[in-house]
């Protein structure tokens, strides 16, 4: 395999926790680094802005404009051709961070922005704040030069500057942010983030603006849970690569559970608050079985009625002679079974005020409903409640392994029916988590594309002086070129939350809508999927060649592009 | 996403249990079925077979003499370009079967020996025998045609025909595979398995010349493993894609590291017996820790101080300011500590013969040594080792989850040398098991053109009468055109043990030599890898365009083709 040396600023500057330090690349990455990317038409010649309509809020129009009255109603703008660029000529500092978990693209966004600046606005100065929004707050940057970006070009990861999940909240925070603009004399900051981070972007806007700075904020859209997007927004990058990464070890694990015949695999993947990374990928290999967490909420289904399902499709395909078979679960599952919720709360309250005996007389304390959950959880994972528990002595639920907890009652439900004599084959179930090796993978040509777009255009919003706005790049179906862009009012985005009596702005996250494209699609196939096998095996992701310009499903059947 | 629907002979034949079911394909597994494979040229025009020098064994060449009388010292067979075809022109009716575990290729070993038979012997039949060795006893078989064949051309999975892992040893048995090859008056045998399955293909091509049957029989070396291989035959099929694969998801776990910079990933690999697949990941992607098990055990380290490497290097590394890496286990890591092995099976008698009492009183069974690593031992693998068994009642040590278990260690020894004042970083780690996405993935070119050349060379020994042979391609580092074709007699791969009192004859595993060119690179390195961050990120497998026609490490430094 052939390598080459690349090298960044962080060697010259002995920094040794940031950056690609004299990192050897592998063949595909180097490939990668001079891909050349397209530009939608409107981004690649003169164009002008033109503002929308005036904009409302998500939800409580009235609380929002209290909360932004600088801001709220801002018409969104969109980027349309002209005769000749109409930007004024002056060259921009701007500040960029990237703010949470990782997800492929984020490198190209600060790419894209780079690039806009050198294009249109030759002089300009790119900071690159570390560390997520704490280097903003501490004003601990770099400035990013063409040298120094030219290794993480169409790479993963996030370590070009790093990323935190800080907060600017208190006012403390928007004082030290407010110096760090003053200081770096900002003209303009973009924050890529995920809901919570695009909230914290439109606060800062409106922050600056009261305070009256220069200082413009635009937000990008990043996460590969896929719960930041709107009618203006259609995905949030990052999703598509993820998921073509958990597909192709998906579609892997399918034709081996077919060719061995002999197992059932338990996958559960990334995506705690929502269920569209499980979602697109059955829509992308087609699972016997599976989860969608917003579906068990609105059904109100509980444990016992999830386990009886999945025992219900293997006692099926035992009768067909099939004791195999693929079955998804979100990461979230159990933040979306009530029950479960409920038990845990009580454990918390019992755990912080009681003693807990072995004999077990504290299960007393527990209401029935809870015991009798309690009681058909597996051993290991009545253990795991009881003893993993975390600072504030709270029950760890994201350390709880679902796929092996509904194994083990998969196993203990299936014995039952072996009883009963409804059941006579043998059950193997192995387990498999899909995480950490889908947010840093080399991002697709599409999350490529379109977050070189969505930073490139919001290099172009923060020119013309918007402020307030998440970039917003559409028609997203189409081939490149056609694609649209422009930037969406963040406050149209917002609805509010009551805490602790006060109202907060909130992005609501995109959930899995049961009457969405998407969803209705999976839902019409479902069954056939589960006694049929249409196994569908995506392959490793492709840069050149057949399936390397695809569209994922969601997208597709999101924007009604889809058949 | 484009789709394609691709059925296969099942559908008609409405049989559930095998094969493609109507399966709608990727656009990737598509575009693999119409890939055209190219072909050494050797096997490209008229051949002739020109056989070697006689051959002796790897080991106790009298015993094998014995053992096969018929076979041993037979040549191995060379194909060589010729004037004109040499074979004889004659129909043949060959068998073919999928002995053992998954590796990526086989569907393409099967489809070049139907092209041979197509291309060289027309009007010949090609039976592929389902389910693996006990296709052969119980004469259960579907006759392969080229619409059959058609859609698993480059496709992963051995679910063609299906494999298992029966073996035929008996007299009973062997008398039953006779009976198979007469009813279906074989001319030839093609076994496609790993090292027993290969030892399993001479026994049985000794047992039909013994037996005057005109059934020829050549094996054809397959394992992700990597533990068959020897002079004349490189590599065996399915290492290159697996690794390929693994490397990845290790690529983007150090991306990942690298960006969030607080955990240290645990990644345990398939390879029990071997830990070649850990070796050549650690080639291709620069890890900052790897246990190779075949050093442990020629160090004859202790779990103790495979710990206290681990540790040493996480100090050392948190001085630096870095709180994070990535460390490679190999699955059978356990099987190379031999105070492990120890301890297991002192536990198994004790456990067999002694009441297990809770306060511990059992534990001074124990000899010392034992019992001091077994309080070494995590309390959750204490539970596991003393809990989990087998019908046999013994210890499972496959279930052990060594990458859990090495983080506990690891964490409980870090919180000592906290006490100490010799550390006081904080340490945060993530396992990982990398194995069965590994098995099924889509071949790559290097896969798919080994497999094909070595199916097709297998038709040719068939056609040429030869027997007992391995196929064997080589010259693997140069292009496809320049490699060499043949056969090697299975014989000459063989040494004897001692089992029950008999001498059995064994292909013995090929370990990762501490002398060989992969390890001795890997050792120059790993110090540096160890301190300074050498991630590299492989990326997905590539079929189009750079890095889709490479060879991995492993193999180009076994033939000395690399720097």
């Amino acid at each position: 395999m052939s390598t080459a040396l690349v090298a960044n600023g962080d060697v010259a500057a002995g920094k040794p926790a940031m950056g690609r330090v004299a990192s050897v690349y592998s063949e595909v990455q180097t490939s990668r680094i001079d891909h050349a990317l397209p530009l939608p038409s409107v981004l690649r010649s003169s164009f002008k802005i033109a503002d929308g309509p005036v904009s409302s809020a998500a939800g409580n129009p009235g609380e929002i404009a209290k909360l932004f009255p600088n801001l709220y109603g801002q018409p969104s703008a969109m980027l349309l051709p002209s005769e000749s660029d109409t930007a004024p000529v002056q060259k921009l500092k701007i500040g960029v961070v990237l703010s949470g978990g990782q997800a492929p693209g984020g490198h190209n966004v600060i790419s894209g922005i780079f690039d806009y600046l050198q294009d249109r606005a030759k002089g300009s100065t790119l900071y690159g704040f570390r560390g997520g929004p704490a280097g903003i707050m501490k004003c601990k940057y770099v400035e990013l030069n063409a040298e120094y970006i030219y290794p993480y070009r169409n790479q993963g990861g996030f370590d070009m500057i790093c990323s935190g999940r800080d907060k600017i909240e208190t006012p403390e925070q928007f004082k030290q942010a407010q110096e760090t603009a003053l200081k770096l004399d900002l003209d303009g900051l973009v924050v890529i983030g995920g809901d919570d981070s695009n909230t914290n972007a439109c606060l800062l806007a409106e922050n600056f603006r009261v305070k009256n700075l220069k200082t413009r904020v635009i937000g990008c859209p990043k996460t590969i849970d896929g719960d930041l997007k709107c009618k203006e927004v259609p995905t949030s990058f990052g999703f598509d690569t993820a998921c073509r990464i958990y597909a192709e070890m998906i579609g892997n694990v399918m034709v081996d559970a077919r060719s061995t015949g002999k197992y059932y695999h338990f996958v559960r993947l990334m995506g705690r608050a929502a269920s569209h990374i499980t979602l697109e990928c059955a829509l992308q290999t087609h699972p016997n079985i599976t989860i969608i967490g917003e579906e068990v909420a609105a059904k109100k289904q509980t444990l016992k009625n999830v386990t009886d399902h999945i025992v219900d499709v293997i006692r099926k395909r035992a009768e067909l002679g099939y004791n195999y078979g693929v079955i998804l679960i979100p990461e979230g599952l159990i933040d979306f079974i009530p029950e479960v919720q409920q038990l845990i709360s009580e454990l918390n309250e019992i755990l912080a005020n009681d003693v807990v005996d072995e004999g077990g007389l504290w299960k007393k304390k527990l209401p029935s409903q809870s015991l009798q959950l309690f009681e058909f959880l597996p051993q290991a994972i009545q253990e795991q409640l009881m003893l993993e528990r975390d600072p504030h002595g709270n029950v760890q639920v994201a350390k709880i392994e679902t796929e092996k907890m509904l194994i083990q009652m998969v196993e203990t439900e299936l014995e039952k029916r072996k009883q009963e004599g409804a059941y006579n084959a043998q059950f193997k179930g192995q387990s498999h988590f899909f995480g950490y090796e889908g947010r840093c993978g080399l991002p697709s040509n599409f999350d490529a594309s379109y977050c070189y777009a969505l930073g490139y255009a919001a290099g172009a919003l923060l020119h013309y002086g918007k402020t307030g706005l998440i970039s917003s790049v559409g028609n997203l179906s189409a081939p490149v070129e056609e694609w649209t862009a422009g930037g969406t009012a963040l406050t149209a985005l917002m609805d509010v939350e009551r805490r602790h009596g006060k109202f907060k702005p909130v992005i609501k996250k995109a959930m899995v809508e049961l009457d969405g494209a998407p969803f209705k699609k999976f839902a019409s196939l479902r069954d056939e999927w589960a006694i049929k096998n249409r196994y569908i095996s995506p392959g490793p992701i492709q840069f050149i060649g057949p399936a390397s310009n695809t569209v994922n499903h969601t997208l597709l059947l999101e924007l009604g592009a889809h058949a």
